[in-house]
Order: C-alpha cells, then sequence, then structure tokens
C-alpha cells in the first residue's frame, strides 16, 4: 500500500479515488502532471484484478497522457480514469452519472472523454454532471478525419526524413485496418498520387477502399511482409513484435494504432533495423487535438490545421533521433520532458 | 492495496493523494460524506509509519467530523486531511502551500483547519493557495470561548437529565486542565455559582483560578477521586480508563477533552456505573461551530448562540439513549446517522 512511492517514481501529482457504494459505482482519477494545462485524458472501463491494477493502469495512462500533450503542442496535462467493473453494465446512467460527480468534484484540474470500455453516449450522462468532459455528440464531430489527417502528414514527415522530400506521388503504402481512420487516411494518400496496399477483417470495408482509391486487397496475415516504401497500422496494437519483426521489409512504420511497439526494446530492434519509426503517440494525436478543439470551440478546419502540426513535430523528433543517436519514440519523450521542464522552469520564476 | 473495499467500510466518498515529490510533499484528502454539505476538518502533520497508517487515519478522522457536524445540527460534511512527515520541518512555507493547492483541488468539497501538529499561521501559507481554509488569525479568532461555552450548555443539560433542573448553583465540578477552554469553562461556571475543584500541570494556571474563582487546588493525579457532582476533562485524552474507572465517584462526566473514553467499551463501562457521560465529540462542538460561523462570517454573539444549542442536542440523545437503553456516546451516532440519511433520502427524492 505504499501510494506515494508508486506515484513518485513518475511524480505523478494527484490520484482521486471516488466510491459510491449503494450505485456500485468505484472509480480512480490519475492526474499525472498540470504544467502544461488541465489534465486531460479518456475514461476506461475495466474488470481488473485487484485495485492495484486499476492503480497501474491509472498511472501510466495518465502520464502518457502528459507526453502526447506535451508533444503534441496542446495546453493540456496528462490525466486518465478507470471506472472498476463490467463494463457490460445495465445501468449505464447511474454509474456514468457517479463518474460525472467524481469529474467535477475536481473542478476543472481533470477533463474526461471515451475510451476502452466507453462510449460517446456514456458521455452525455457524464455531461448531466459536469461540463468537464469532451468527445461529446454533435459538439466536435468524429474524430476520424483529424485523426486520419494526422497520420497522413505524419508520412510526409517520415519520406521527407528518408528521402528529402515529401511527395507521396508513386510511393507504395500499406494500410492495415480499414475503419473511419483507415478509410480517410487512405483517401489522403490517393489524392497524393500513392500506390495503396490495404487490408481489414471486414470485405465491405476492403472493397470500398478497392472501388474508390484503386487499392490493391491482402489477406490480413500477408500485410507484414508486402514489399511497401510504409506499412501504416490502423488497428491492432503490438504488431511489431518477435513474430512480425523478421518478416518487415518497409522503410517507415508510421500509422495511427495506438500501442504499436509490443514491448519497448522493439523501437530498438526497428532502429537496429534501418526502419524509421513514427511514435505512435505523436503521429495519431489527431484525435487528441480533435477534442483539444471542441474544448476551445474551433472550426474542424482549425482542428485540421492544428493536426497538419504533427509534421513538424515528427521532423524535430527523427532530427533529434538523427542528432543523439536515439530510436525516434525515446527522442519524442525527451521533446516532450523538455517541453514540460521548460513550462514548469517558467513558472516557478514568476512564483 | 483494496483501497475500495477500506473506503466502502464506512462509505467514503472520495480518497485523495497528493504528491509535490520536488517539495517533498505528500498528502492525503479524505472525504467522508457531504450529504450535508461540504466536507470540513482539520490537517494533521504526522510522521506515520506507512502510508497504510496514513490513510486509516484519515478514514477514521473524516468520518468522525461527519458525525460531529450532523449532530451539531451545522450543514457540513466529515472531511479531514493528513500530511505524512517530520511537523518540525523547517519550510513550513513550502508545505503548506502545496497542501493548499491540494485542498484548492476539490473547489470547495474540503476545507481545512488546524490540527494536530499545525498551527493557525501554517493555516496562513494555505490561505496563499485556497479560500477553502478557516480557523484563519484576526478572523473568527480563539475559539475557546466558544468552545468553552458549548461544555458549560452541555453540562447544564447533562445536570437537567439527572437531576430535572439545569441550576448550577452550589454543584460541584471538578476541571482537569486550565488552558484557554478550562479558564473559559470555570468562569461561566462560576458565573452560575458552582462550587470548582481545579487541576493542572502549570501552576500559574491554578493559581488564576483560585483567586478569581474560589476554586479549590488538587495535585493532577488527585482529581479523578474528587467527591463531585460532574467531572470535566479539558486536556487530557483517554482520562476514562480501566485505571480510573475504579475511582470515578462522579455522576456526570462532560468536558472539552478529544476522544475521552480509553477505548469504547470504557463508554459501557460509565453507562454500566450509572455515571452519564455527554459524548465529547458533541459536547466539544463549540470549536468546530466557531469555524463555521467564520465560514459564514457570523458576528462571535451568534457563533456563541449556536454553541447554545448544544443544550437540546444532548438533551435529545440522552433521551434516546434512555429510551432505548443505550449508553449516550451509541445514541449521539444514532442521531447523527439519523440526520444524515433523513437529508440524504430528500436529496434522492429531488433526483
Amino acid at each position: 500500500m505504499e501510494m506515494f512511492e508508486m506515484m513518485g517514481r513518475y511524480e505523478h501529482e494527484q490520484l482521486v479515488f471516488w466510491s459510491e457504494p449503494t450505485l456500485g459505482y468505484r472509480g480512480i482519477i490519475a492526474i499525472h502532471d498540470t504544467t502544461l494545462g488541465p489534465a486531460l485524458g479518456g475514461t476506461r472501463f475495466w474488470r481488473y484484478d485487484s485495485d492495484r491494477d486499476a492503480i497501474i493502469d491509472a498511472l501510466r495512462l495518465s502520464r502518457g497522457m502528459t507526453y502526447k500533450a506535451a508533444v503534441s503542442g496542446l495546453n493540456l496535462g496528462g490525466g486518465k480514469s478507470v471506472i472498476l467493473g463490467d463494463n457490460r453494465v445495465a445501468d449505464r446512467e447511474m454509474i456514468f452519472r457517479a463518474h460525472g460527480r467524481a469529474v467535477e468534484s475536481l473542478g476543472g484540474r481533470y477533463i474526461t472523454a471515451e475510451d476502452v470500455g466507453t462510449s460517446p453516449a456514456d458521455m452525455d450522462y457524464v455531461l448531466a454532471e459536469t461540463d468537464h468532459v469532451v468527445g461529446i455528440y454533435g459538439r466536435s464531430g468524429d474524430p476520424s478525419p483529424v485523426t486520419a489527417y494526422g497520420v497522413f502528414v505524419g508520412i510526409r514527415a517520415a519520406v521527407a526524413h528518408r528521402t528529402g522530400s515529401d511527395d507521396l506521388d508513386g510511393k507504395h503504402v500499406a494500410v492495415q485496418g480499414l475503419g473511419h481512420v483507415g478509410y480517410w487516411l487512405c483517401k489522403y494518400l490517393a489524392d497524393e498520387g500513392a500506390r495503396l496496399t490495404v487490408t481489414d477483417i471486414d470485405a465491405g470495408r476492403v472493397q470500398r477502399v478497392v472501388d474508390e482509391f484503386g487499392a490493391t486487397a491482402v489477406d490480413p496475415d500477408a500485410i507484414y511482409a508486402v514489399d511497401a516504401d510504409v506499412f501504416a497500422p490502423c488497428a491492432l496494437g503490438a504488431v511489431v513484435n518477435d513474430d512480425t519483426l523478421p518478416v518487415l521489409k518497409f522503410g517507415i512504420i508510421a500509422g495511427a494504432a495506438n500501442n504499436q511497439l509490443a514491448l519497448s526494446h522493439h523501437g530498438d530492434a526497428l532502429h537496429e533495423a534501418g526502419i524509421l519509426y513514427a511514435p505512435d503517440y505523436v503521429i495519431n494525436a489527431g484525435g487528441l487535438i480533435n477534442v483539444y478543439g471542441e474544448l476551445h470551440e474551433w472550426s474542424a478546419e482549425r482542428s485540421k490545421l492544428k493536426a497538419g502540426e504533427i509534421y513538424s513535430s515528427l521532423r524535430k523528433i527523427f532530427q533529434t533521433a538523427d542528432d543523439e543517436s536515439l530510436p525516434p519514440a525515446e527522442a519524442a519523450d525527451r521533446v516532450a520532458e523538455d517541453r514540460v521542464a521548460r513550462a514548469r522552469h517558467l513558472q516557478r520564476s514568476f512564483v
């Protein structure tokens, strides 16, 4: 139960436990760092094996949000919340209103959104109790085009770093996953003359992309061995693992999926294999940028413009990686930490 | 680490961990129940053996505050905070400003004050970061006269319950501890014609009460065996214990000290011995009433008037104890729980 040791390891600011026993609600809000702004991060609803597992998950995920916001140039800190229990629960209103009260109790230091096990409909219940929630139906709308646009400019940044030109005409991109984000990514890429090889477990999605953008379809298992310039994983996590590494022939991996590296040492392996990896939390920040826009009532156009900055963020990260002989994932962490440290230093100078 | 099990046992709403590693600040805020109003309770600064001990202390003390506020008719919930560390720390400003930020993070759901290991001067640092703090120099002022007045009317209530009249003329009261509260209590009692036997480890304090109010002084160890109508412990805790119980000849125990019963079963022992015990957290609520007055900018006169209601609170508790054959300490808990339950039921009816 050495709570402060767990918090101290990565300098978490705050950890909140909220309980409404009569409703069966048990929630944890972790706030990692608010140097850059209020802590934003989604609500995960999950049946954890123990309170300890839930605490560790909340601490880990909230820290990730600090890095993501920092590297994306957003004025946001990092936070995350988890609700403990079976996310197939019938009475979602009672649970998510209780969660809304927990979020409201922090008076805006933490802003929530949907995440694994929760939906925009759940966030409507949260909204009944607090204004500190984003990703609401009818506000910023579907984030997928913005996320896809961020991935698209991220691919350009990687190609530019590799070849000296960000022209995608004739470049070959293998896209894994053709959901909302994957579809929009294919559209942006096709518009620039890129050649597409695609896969998805849903045949209808594949057919649409083949028809609209002249893409070539392959079986899901075959995507890893495609001889393309760029691999854009936009579905599963852990696609870079001990099994896939030996067959990857891509020069660049740059896609929207979360947690693309099965383990952090797989980032080193890509680096050694000469494969340029665009750190997932940097290139897929369009979703976060979209809800940030919702928070500030930006137009869709302005959010897309901001997602376009992922291009320069990645260029800077790749340059730092080269200069310091680091894998890009580590360079990204360095850039994020630098920004937080500079802001913290500034704040202290004014106390 | 089964945090929610610990919280669920007494239905705590919220438990907050706040850490500022660079300052060495580690604080916990426990909010037990806010049905009746914002959670108010002091800040304890203590070197705990473990985080677990600190958590248990915060949970236990915050629950006590719910009962105290409820039974006193205040519109306050129960909360408490603890700062972990050596309370002789030199740089109090950094620690208490960090604590102020922790309190501020809850946006008014929790209001703090001084407690064991902290002082009004420390609260001035808290005030630099949050308005949610009471017991500030120059606001409500010294709470001792109000606390003493509450104990005074509490003694009248006990005498009235025992004898049918609350006239204190000629009644014999043994007062243990002649600090600010004990001194003021002696003054109120003497004004009503009570006879006083007093003790304190400070000879100067004893002399003053002997001179001003004609009290009889005894040695500290001798106070327990005085043959008086009322014993008013106003200094140490745990004065009712296995050693003192056999020598107590008082009909009534009613004083300002915290935690007068060494263990809860000593309340049963008093009950069986026919000694009427005014539950400490009820009769000494004047201090809480005084800071509640500060919160609402009451005049000193109004706070004293409110402390006068301790008379009727205790009458009701003694009556409940008789009706249900309970020790008064248990009757007080019952009265507090009833009030919270009724308020909670009302709130739910309006959702």
